[in-house]
């Protein structure tokens, strides 16, 4: 057991202490902040997002605001995606790529107005690359990070608990779609969204001081939905085929790789960072893609924490880039990053070190 | 208690394996990798750095590497310190700074070859940052991140034990240089560094398959003076007015207001990143600088996360960045980012939301 204490450098959320009383017991780092992971009780917590609703501190979902004149112009500048018909109070899935098509981030893109839009960024200092790219094409746009928090709420009772606390126009946001608002006096922007496929809200904070506020609201509002603290589950987002950059990625790994093709649009504007590059990885075909990998050991397993190598005989044809004991399938599954030869039913052998699983490709997402 | 595990996304330095062995309690998260921060004995790991020699993993000291024919003018453009008299074989410490003049990190610079470049950084991913303004000028350089984990030997008998794996050289090297050698066959670099003024050498590991082993063969050298893991340490850090970037500094601070003006040259090319705005504020002069805290009670504290306003009366004139206990003065110390009009010798009080503490500004560093 290792321990981490939060300091200036790694900062913690508004909701940091509400995660404590609510008895977290293991954290990640993200984005340089504290992200809670696990409240004591991994069962209890999953299903909790299948079945109910859970209350998530995602604050290290940190916003990069464009600002300015030119604020629309960077966001485009910095998409493969296009945002042209893109409207106030939509938000967009975006890849962000680099100048060889490398994915960088998969931020949700909030459109707040013509000159105001977040990234909700997925972890990466996403601020240092949009300030590089403003400055040096002189771009009349401010670059920040403001003051807006994520709180989420998972789950397919979700929206009642948010409908509850908001109002029932909820109910008919379409999804990335949000609006802004206040809760007892708090101002948020409130979004259909998450990093779960079981439905929920993003619940946008925008004053840090009322983190706890915020938190003890809807805590006492979900009661009779059985709310409860819960995080982003690796399990459930591996069932639903999310990606996560950066775990699933690697310095090499472009949108076409991993799913993310149908949010390339290859005719948008030739000052779009990486576009070129994304029309020849078109064009000549990517040479990876992702698939599923069930593994045929019966047990749980530790999750391994880094890349493991996926073998047909003894040729690599790619790794697993993150597995893990899925209870809905009763196995132990996985993303797998490989030679585009390779196709969903191939029997193929993962390595850990030494050790050998027999596995199965099969199409993503599992569930 | 909050456990931290690591993940494809948070990934573990060469020795890893290592600090575990050593028997690592807490950890830190820096450049998306695992810190070990502690092993249990915070006192003993203390003074072995300040009188023996102590052992660290700083893998997570990442390397920016630029390669290329343009190397080298892409290591001057990112860099305001002129860099135009560095040899081969010597490092330098450089501050980064965005198009504003906002200083971004403090990494070491070590010259490999003419065409060949690290930036041994802190905390944030500058890589993002050097292949933006790489790829914005149209430069013929590649930017990556090498295989190279350093592990640090620090303490006043650091150079025995160093000297004693590598041979009499080392004794010689003056600060900031570094060698290129092999450790029973393990490929390395020397450098005369480390994030402590205890003395010491960084030995950059270009083998990530040999973490352990170059541990082990240190650990066993190290013993007959005493050797023991440890790791950068608040106390001593603060005591010798090291700076935390990213954790000393936020989102508007200079490198004037941190004591790196001296490594600001500001005739340097206009093509430096920053060097507009460098020159205009050393010309109308920084407006905040900063200064070591002595804190009044008497009794160690938990060292704050968050930055603690300095107040004079009513008037809020800066921030503690970071405090802790430390052993050699027997008080509460810190850092104070605080308006130019105070000065060593003023009493201040500090806040930690409700609770005051009196306080005295002083010069740094501590000793």
């Amino acid at each position: 057991m290792v321990s981490i204490f939060p300091s200036a450098r790694l900062r913690v959320s508004p909701f940091y202490e509400s995660a404590l009383a609510e008895g977290m017991v293991s954290a990640s780092v993200y984005n340089s902040m504290i992200l809670p992971t696990g409240y004591g009780d991994p069962q209890a917590e999953y299903w909790r997002i299948i079945e109910g609703v859970s209350q998530w501190d995602v604050g290290v979902e940190r916003q990069v605001q464009l600002k300015g004149p030119d604020a629309a112009r960077l966001a485009q500048i910095l998409s493969p995606r296009d945002l042209s018909k893109c409207k106030v109070g939509q938000g967009k899935y975006v890849p962000i790529c680099n100048h060889d098509g490398v994915l960088l981030n998969d931020p949700i893109l909030l459109k707040l107005a013509d000159d105001l839009f977040w990234f909700s960024i997925a972890d990466s200092d996403m601020w240092l690359w949009a300030r590089a790219i403003a400055a040096e094409r002189g771009l009349d746009v401010e670059v920040s990070e403001p003051d807006v928090s994520p709180m989420a709420l998972q789950g397919p009772k979700a929206e009642d608990v948010v409908a509850h606390v908001v109002g029932d126009w909820v109910r008919d946001i379409k999804y990335f779609w949000f609006r802004e608002t206040e809760i007892e006096g708090i101002p948020v922007a409130v979004q259909r969204s998450g990093w779960s496929k079981q439905g929920g809200f993003e619940i946008y904070l925008r004053d840090g001081s009322r983190g706890i506020q915020l938190w003890n609201i809807f805590r006492e509002a979900g009661k009779p939905w059985g709310i409860g603290p819960g995080a982003p589950a690796t399990a459930e987002r591996t069932e639903s085929g999310l990606l996560s950059v950066g775990g699933d990625t690697d310095e090499h790994t472009n949108p076409f790789e991993v799913r993310l093709g149908q949010y390339v649009d290859l005719q948008v504007g030739d000052d779009v960072v990486g576009i070129s590059a994304l029309r020849k990885i078109a064009e000549d075909g990517p040479v990876r893609h992702q698939l599923g990998i069930i593994l045929e050991d019966s047990e749980p397993r530790m999750p391994p924490y880094q890349w493991e190598d996926i073998m047909v005989e003894d040729r690599k044809i790619g790794s697993v880039t993150n597995s893990i004991w899925s209870p809905r399938m009763n196995a132990n599954i996985g993303f797998a990053l490989v030679d585009v030869a390779a196709v969903p039913g191939d029997a193929v052998a993962v390595f850990n070190g030494d050790e050998r699983v027999s596995a199965q490709l099969v199409e993503l997402p599992f569930l």
